[in-house]
């Protein structure tokens, strides 16, 4: 890890190709943020072996918080958690019956020892930014880049 | 697997002793109806590999349907069903702030590819008469106990 | 039942024709699995004599397994599994107005003794691999069929 | 018929013996509007020979409205409905988890051409006053009742 | 009311000029029916003098059974449930951002002593048909229609 | 008017007994900010003559805004802001079985043209803070009053 | 404050540009009634001292009563009172996920001590109408101007 | 910050005094992860100078995660968010009439630009453990604990 500067710190994970359109805010605004990630699209259900794998190994390759993005009974978060010590950031998928209440639901009420911390139905910007902030607590170039962030909102 | 009425058929696995006493009408409902079942305590996410193992052997140790029950954000029925070819039916359990919404919604809504058939929020003995329907379509002696419980019940 | 491949073993009940689209995820995974199924269009309410003669029946013609969708008070799994011992799988139909919440609650909140298990609004798909997961108990080819299922899923 | 006063002109089904306690202000408000009934514990469920029976000949004993009080899946009041040409008012039951938001949406969303029309989640006694509402259309004494009752209302 | 056919039986109500295309499926089934109605569109809130004096002179005009179509905060069946000893038949309205649940609410939660009895959110011929339920209960014309009505259900 | 402390400026109305235990806390607040006010048990659907005799004379008694507390389908807000120009403040009541949900919708979703503002489900003190706010617009010492009350909550 | 006709009496908020569309009818009715507003668009969130010195200075301003409308986890209008002690009206806006829903118990369920009244879901219309109830009861202009409205409403 | 040990890491802000019970399982939890933290309760609404102050410092204080616990309409962590560029990680308070679904949305549902992640309903000890979590993604110990963490609860 000599170029830190070219690891991926950011793992992104979302359970199905549909997802990608909305998690496109995410990784543009990681590109923004100047932050590099990995993705992939490996289902909790239909390819559990490529999440367990890629989730037991994901901080060993240097990702420091990873995004899980997922819908409907959207297990993805708290599986990833399972296998990781590393922070989660769930992203509810809007889901064209209930709005994303299921989406949101399924990832938000994890139990007691395991947490999926979620931001809002379809919030994949805000995760990159909350990834940003997470990163920031032990980066300060990342806290630097939030204070900027917020000063060009409050001055939009 | 000669002496088939050893060896248990259904597998029932919880996410926690918490979920016991629910679940107790399941277990002496499998037992009224003569079904052999094992039982397990485990977490989806606080002891995910214990889950993985129990859930990808069931299907050899002879086990034909598998009962989850889980509350919450309920990843337990999905995440046996990813990695088991048998049926999972899934017991939401009543929650004490969203009063088992949150439980129903993380089993029923499950993404293509890989069911879990829900019954009803604490619907824990109908889990076990599920069971033994499902049984009941290959071991004709199942399907009679359903006969005879369900002229019971009309003549109740 | 001497050609036995030739014999239906799903019974496809739905409450309206409107349901059929949905439902044609459900019967072409059926053909996909290699399912014989009969189907028919039947409502709980305004053709209630219909669904009786056809759910009592179903058994004895041969069906094992009965895949049911309805929408909005979706009465027609409980008044199907009122009449036979076969296990029944709903299939809620998505709503106009509220998504689909209604179908869901009025098919799996069964109570005690008649058990419907469901799967997610609109999951047509499900319901067929479930119907499968459900024939393969009993006879081992289905069985295989959900083991490549699952296979082709992880390698997708 | 020849003494009309003394044939039940409302009769009452209930789905489960635990209905009863909340359908007391039913009868009661009933026994003060001076209306006959007759009354029966039966499920759509577990006994639906017994509603079907029940439901088929009620017209033809003289009964003119039926009141169903049904809970969670609350699929009595359409069963009913589906076997009679006689007007069913539903009464929803409170549940312990959902609150009897299952037991109304399973009543009150029922689909073209067969009608249940739903009093509030536990509003057993407002089922017993619409019952004379609807007698009051065809026979003037129950109507002078509903009148009396609200000038009641209106002085206490 | 010589010519007891010429006297409209039913009162159509609704809040405002939107509902209209909604409602025509309960004037059209009303006239399948040979059912007389008339019809005004009055606010409980912009209008509530009209809506008074119509409910409270509706049965002294000949009126048996009231239908009330409203939605959002929907008031005007219990408005005019308070005006009249007339059964009440409400029609909950979809709305564009909570789907009608709203609208549900606001009408079938009556308190005890003023029933309004709802059909499902946007049930307009349902209503109609319920009407004719009603009125049937004194009137065998209509009674027998219902009957038609059933099978001709139970025939399409 | 001459005396125009002793003129009560608030006008309280609640649709049942059962909400006084919970409007306590908003005559004790009025108490507390030194506002006059009256205070009337009367149901919009039980004794509607009463509320609307009640709420067309309450500017002409010199109230300026109005407080209507009910639970349920919650119409009191509404129908007496159809009888008055002045502003209505809503209080939703919890209710046992939806948690309140129902009388908030039946009260805040108000049509096009009469609004009623709402606080929270039993929000009563929040509903007596309110009531001073409006009367601090014309009357400088109920601004001050409430000046007071945000600087001991901020000290508290 | 010489020309009182001239100082806006009203402060309109809103959290995002994007919610214009729907506040020009709050705007309009304002217009049309006659009432001189301001108006901001500034967010809660990104905007934090925007928003704090708006608020804190509208009374001062001449400011009597404030709108706020905010979609989502809309926290304008409870931040806005926070700061000032003019009535606020909370506006939820509609969301395309949730309906509202969110934006709703955002703004209404404001804790004990600090009120925002709502409207309806995207009730911007009833928002100025109740501004203008507001100032009538410091001014009778505006409580004459409701009473045109409320005539031409009945007469509609 | 020579003595990293002994400078709080942790900030947790919570909105009464009444949200204290359920966070002693977070502060329990911290002081089991050997996390040192400040705590303060200070309300969005009745005290924002003092949350504003609180907020704002925190950063310069050498907090590196802030959690913020507070029930209804919750807006104390998205007021705290919009105030640092630390992560807040947010708990909905279980809520009395709608089981904390309001507190849930009110947190949640965070516009564009300013995250605040939430934990489950009442889930305290989970914030706890994310803070340790995202606290390890910049200092090891913590990391090392949430990987001991982990296994006791495998073997548990």
């Amino acid at each position: 890890m000599a170029e830190t500067g070219k690891t991926p710190l950011v793992g992104i994970i979302m359970g199905s190709t549909s997802d990608m359109p909305v998690m496109e805010k995410c990784t543009e605004e990681l590109d923004h943020l100047g932050i590099l990630y990995e993705l992939i699209i490996a289902s909790a259900h239909r390819s559990p072996a490529k999440v367990h794998e890629w989730a037991s190994t994901a901080a060993d390759r240097g990702i420091k918080v990873i995004i899980a993005a997922a819908g409907k009974a959207a297990h993805l978060g708290g599986v990833v958690a399972a296998y990781t010590p590393l922070p989660v950031i769930g992203v509810p998928m809007k889901t064209s019956d209930l709005g994303g209440m299921d989406s949101l639901l399924s990832m938000v009420q994890m139990p007691s020892g395991v947490p999926v911390a979620c931001v809002a139905i379809n919030g994949s910007k805000n995760a990159a930014i909350y990834a940003a902030q997470i990163l920031g607590t032990g980066m300060p170039e990342y806290r630097e880049r939030i204070f900027e962030l917020k000063q060009q909102m409050a001055e939009a």
